[in-house]
């Protein structure tokens, strides 16, 4: 048993937005009141850049109802970033921490947050100042390592995977004039969130007919034959594609050349792909195409939230807390998935500086061979992150009336 | 009291899809088999063109479950079209009625599908059959002329209002980096559909910040200006903008150039207008801007369906049964609002030739005068159709730690 650490607690959130990420500040928050030994808890305000400018707000007088309701809230309730820290501005930081006796830190991210939290932990002990460091997991691209998958992942892939029903099911009524549809989803460097606009569908016939991931790259001709393949069969296509779509060379199909347009990891905006291969599609098969671009709507929306991925988010926001408490320092938070029929998960830990700044890619079992398509094991992998089943549409059946003019 | 005028009936679906188009369709078929001088229920399948083509499917043979479903399941179950019939072609239709014993004819759709409508009921008059002929209004673009509004429109509005919330909450968390976010909506004539995205914005800080409809010409510079404006007072800006927004000279900003993409009724397909003007903000302001254009995706989604929509295009479709059987023909039901403070609809008849092609516009009442918002008569004709109040989603409260080290 170590000693009780006392003190006073902050915690952040960073990057993109998700529907859960909430959730996770929620579980950090009623599991810290749980701790005497945790005196204040603070909230960054716009993640790292809070705790360098010194712009933290008191949690704790916060009204009951607005904790309560943080669940049940999108987006990064104490406000997001993407900010990269200067290596002397970790001191800057080690510095506000100490003037506010913060002894616990806890960050709900992915892996550039995993990133800033690591050298905050290496910071801190190189000054011999005792501080828990522990990474929360949080992203929609689901691609932290060491971990079954990502709070965040289970929600957007369900408002894909729904998303892409319904708008299948559009595309299947108007499949006589819409030819060609094209839905474009997030995701910088991994397919993850593309591959789950899968789930909805039951068999060949149903949308979406054809989905690109960035795991494999992009063949101008092997997509155009892919898609006039499809047309000829069924008459219409929806296809499913990634925003981080790469072509031969490894190089994005499309990104903004906008200098403005560059983050500060030097990460440049994406998106237009969809645009561009509906538009390709359109001019080479001489077919009506059209896209559809969802954007930040998928990542924070509650309309269709995984009651699995919402628990979840909670639970590694609650175990942070706990195993902070313990005496663990410079770990995230992992979801470890117990063997079994029955989808179990329980949280574990993982060092900071494993997760740090990797991506984990769609594995490539769960793409079918030709690179247009997901698998079974990706299907099992993934149908248990949504929640509740999928809702189910009814088809009319074609029993036709016999025709009497043209019989 | 009418005769009982004996024989089959005819339901069709046709231009775009919707959430709640099939429960027009299942208040057609439900109410139909209460009526016993019907006998057959028919299904076109997409549209007039099953009519055309002599493909129309038994719907009492469904399975009663099937039937029930409907009103669970967007887009057009029967399939659609958007088809522009040749004046000869109408005599080849009216000979399919007349093979096929068809005394009541249905079709749920827009202005295009009323003025069909109307001159398959000429046609049939002007031979002396007689043909019970209905319009079932429907349209996401609430266009319709006559009506207080349109079957689609309150399940479209409430998804595009839930969705700029939480794109919005999104942009709020992440507003020291994405500074301008343009999010597009359908509306190829009318900003209807743009106008909800404002339904859930409570204060002036909430976005969207701007909405622009083509019933308003777009500036360049004033909405550059606009922009600029609001990132000035708040740090970032969302807007919300219609895809058929015009200029100047009343052309519309963004379309497509390829011919493929020009339907029968000459209508070219609009879109684009984000990517555009979030482009061009960026560029002239310097801020990074990204654009979200939900397409299809916003029109058929059943997550977010407005109840009182759902029980309205029921309504519709069984009072087009009721009026037929009762002698009507050569009309479209209508929604009449009635006087007072609690909302509260019923149904009406109009001539199809008064709707017919005709195209009602968001009146100039409903936007704000600077051309770039919506007013409280707008909020108060559009807030009963969105059914059920909208999510209340927390904020924390800006109780700021005190400052030690820059104090």
């Amino acid at each position: 048993m170590v000693d009780r650490l006392r003190g006073n607690l902050v915690v952040g959130q960073s990057g993109g937005p998700t529907a859960v990420i909430n959730s996770s500040l929620q579980g950090v928050i009623e599991e810290a009141k749980r701790h005497p030994e945790i005196q204040g808890i603070y909230g960054m305000l716009n993640g790292i850049q809070g705790a360098l400018d010194e712009n933290m707000i008191d949690l704790r007088k916060q009204p009951p109802a607005t904790i309560r309701g943080l669940s049940s809230t999108p987006s990064a309730a104490l406000g997001s970033c993407r900010y990269k820290i200067a290596p002397e501005e970790y001191t800057k930081i080690l510095g506000v921490l100490k003037a506010h006796n913060i002894r616990y830190f806890f960050y709900i991210g992915g892996n550039d947050s995993m990133d800033t939290s690591s050298k905050i932990s290496k910071v801190a002990e190189k000054d011999g100042y005792e501080l828990r460091v522990i990474g929360v997991p949080k992203t929609i691209d689901n691609d932290l390592e060491s971990t079954d998958h990502c709070p965040g992942y289970g929600s957007v892939a369900r408002w894909v995977a729904i998303s892409t029903m319904e708008a299948g099911l559009d595309s299947t009524a108007m499949w006589a004039f819409d030819k060609v549809k094209v839905i474009e989803l997030m995701g910088r460097d991994t397919g993850w969130i593309t591959a789950a606009t899968t789930l909805g569908k039951c068999s060949e016939e149903d949308p979406p007919h054809l989905t690109y991931l960035p795991e494999v790259p992009l063949i101008h001709d092997k997509f155009i034959e892919d898609v006039r393949g499809v047309c000829d069969k069924l008459g219409f296509c929806v296809v499913t594609v990634c925003e981080g779509l790469k072509n031969e060379n490894g190089a994005p199909l499309v990104e903004s050349k906008r200098a403005v347009d560059t983050d500060a990891f030097g990460h440049t905006q994406l998106g237009g792909v969809a645009d561009y291969l509906s538009g390709l599609a359109g001019s080479k098969l001489n077919l009506k195409a059209r896209f559809d671009k969802p954007g930040t709507i998928q990542r924070v929306s509650m309309t269709t939230t995984s009651k699995v991925d919402l628990k979840e988010a909670y639970a590694v926001g609650q175990a942070a807390v706990k195993q902070a408490t313990k005496g663990e320092t410079d770990m995230m938070v992992t979801l470890i998935r117990a063997p079994g029929k029955v989808y179990r998960c329980t949280t574990g830990l993982v060092a900071l500086e494993k997760v740090a700044n990797v991506t984990k890619s769609v594995p490539r079992n769960f793409i079918n061979k030709e690179g247009n398509g997901m698998t079974g094991e990706y299907r099992e992998y993934a149908i248990p992150l949504i929640g509740e089943p999928l809702p189910k549409y009814v088809k009319v059946k074609k029993l036709l009336v016999p025709k009497k003019m043209n019989a």
